[in-house]
């Protein structure tokens, strides 16, 4: 006879996008959807559009309601995942408040569990990609997208803290009295090390004497830079200025690392999202500022040790990539489901 | 048929003294020795010497060592809390590399549990002191002494990270490019939030524009000033530039639990050490600087929950003083122990 489905379902919830994954027995990827994010439409539309897709995809994979563990939706933060309800959110203006993981498991009529889309992205690099060799059971990952998100693994647990807001690393000050950031504080993480903090980082040295005619034509662009096109400049190109923006966005994660690692004293520290896909632009300069910034990742002797490489904190990029929010979410309803060798408990499931 | 005693002995290491504390069934302190710790002596004579003592402290008290559950000794860290070995201590030079657990727990016969005398401080608060009423199951203490000391409880567990390092938050960065600390980086918040922190700013006001002609006065004082009289001078004589001193060690402290929020959005901070008992000359500054750096302590939203007091972080002064380490070492073989109902799980017991 053959085995009882057990498949699982992710949401992975974007201000650009929604995506939408169905897993299988040995959590492969069996067909996913994707639809614009109709921001002004309002949660409870996005909402029915996600119970659709998931419809759809059970019927048209030949499953049914019955298959399936539940649905794990990661949502831009912040999150109150006490209570399942969102906070204000900066990409998804007017959704403030909503209740949605209580909206998703009505729409769906299926067991759902809401997390951050960091630390959804963390569970799955912890459990599928830059961790899974190492089983080891703690870890942060920093994202590094529009803003800086940031997931913690404390003890073989999301850590969530009070109100599921812990592992707000982007927010951590690297630079007192620095760039005012739009949570209200002055020298946020996330001003620095994000897209947006690079582009920042780009447009200062463009305007300044470190500058190169290359750089200052790229930023004075009509259509505006990206951080690929800064990446290329200098890869390809081998742009002094273009190098400097990556080192100094290194120099500001590298603060916030080292801050973590000595709050935490953690094993592996994990650097994803889009801008991490320039790690060899911005490693040195963030290595150089753990070492300059951490005591414990400089204290922990070669002598009371095997190897300095193996037991220092082991800092490397993701290796998901960009699906990883999706898989995480997928992911959620197998770690909370009491079946499972590694139960996550400390999650609120709403039927 | 009288109860077995169930004893425990705690062991509180400083540079400047050791104290032994016999602790009874419901933990009252039975008896207690202090003498100077003789750091040129070395380790191994400190360890017979408190093997001496809790002899004495026994026998003297019509106990034998089958009384006594077991021993726990604070110390301060960095210590390798898996191998239970001293790494190189800036109050004890030549005690580095000392297998301080496997010795005491050699010299009484008793089984032994070491932890850092910033863990030890905050295991107390969080059981005995400030913690004890609310049941909280996670909380940090830092500790304001000649450095910054801090410890991590986090779901009803001692944080020890990857080499019993974790929660060194008094070498987080709070000043990027500022003070060049003892551990070898810049702008550590215990060049600012410590005794020796408070006296530097003391030092720079009393040089500057914004001093008085007492604080000038105070500091220039051939025996040199302590904390005691600037806080003295603060209070009694409403001094503008010894306040100004506590407030900017508030300012600094409050960038430091603000990182600490932001990362961990922990439910309380307590705030101990010599310093702490300042904390009216601080506080203000503190919880200014906590509100404009953290960006959970201002987003949890009194409209989500049911009060602002309540459910933000709780930052508050330390309630047990000075005698927190030795309490917390003397808690540490009932919470090791496998009959408690709340046993701490991670510690290695030397037999």
């Amino acid at each position: 006879m053959a085995q009882k489905p057990q498949l699982s379902l992710g949401v992975d919830l974007g201000g650009t996008s929604v995506r939408v994954g169905l897993y299988g027995n040995t959590f492969e990827l069996l067909d996913s959807r994707s639809r614009v994010t109709r921001v002004s439409a309002g949660p409870q539309v996005c909402v029915d559009e996600v119970a659709t897709d998931i419809d759809s995809l059970l019927s048209e994979n030949g499953y049914e309601a019955a298959d399936v563990l539940g649905v794990g939706v990661g949502s831009p933060g912040p999150i109150n995942l006490r209570t399942g309800v969102l906070g204000t959110l900066p990409n998804l203006p007017g959704w403030g408040d909503f209740p949605l993981r209580d909206a998703v498991a009505k729409a769906t009529g299926l067991p759902t569990i809401l997390e951050s889309d960091a630390n959804a992205a963390a569970i799955a690099e912890w459990k599928l990609g830059a961790g899974q060799e190492s089983g080891l059971n703690s870890m942060a990952m920093i994202t590094l997208g529009t803003g800086v998100g940031s997931g913690l693994i404390l003890a073989g647990q999301v850590w969530h803290g009070m109100f599921g807001m812990g592992g707000e690393v982007g927010h951590a000050t690297v630079e007192p009295g620095g760039l005012l950031c739009s949570c209200g504080t002055r020298g946020c993480l996330e001003m620095y090390a994000s897209a947006s903090g690079l582009l920042r980082l780009a447009t200062a040295i463009a305007a300044s004497a470190e500058t190169t005619r290359a750089l200052q034509q790229l930023m004075a662009r009509p259509e505006g830079a990206t951080p690929q096109c800064i990446a290329e400049l200098a890869q390809q190109k081998n742009d002094p200025a273009a190098k400097l923006a990556f080192e100094r966005l290194g120099y500001y994660l590298g603060i916030g690392i080292a801050n973590l690692i000595n709050t935490l004293d953690l094993p592996m520290i994990v650097v994803g999202g889009g801008v991490a896909s320039a790690w060899a632009l911005f490693a040195s300069a963030l290595f150089r500022a753990v070492r300059e910034y951490s005591v414990i990742y400089r204290l922990v002797a070669p002598s009371q040790l095997l190897t300095m490489e193996t037991n220092r904190t082991f800092i490397r990029p993701a290796l998901l990539g960009p699906s990883a929010g999706l898989m995480g979410a997928g992911l959620l309803p197998r770690l909370a489901s009491s079946e499972s060798g590694d139960a996550i408990l400390n999650y609120e499931v709403a039927r």
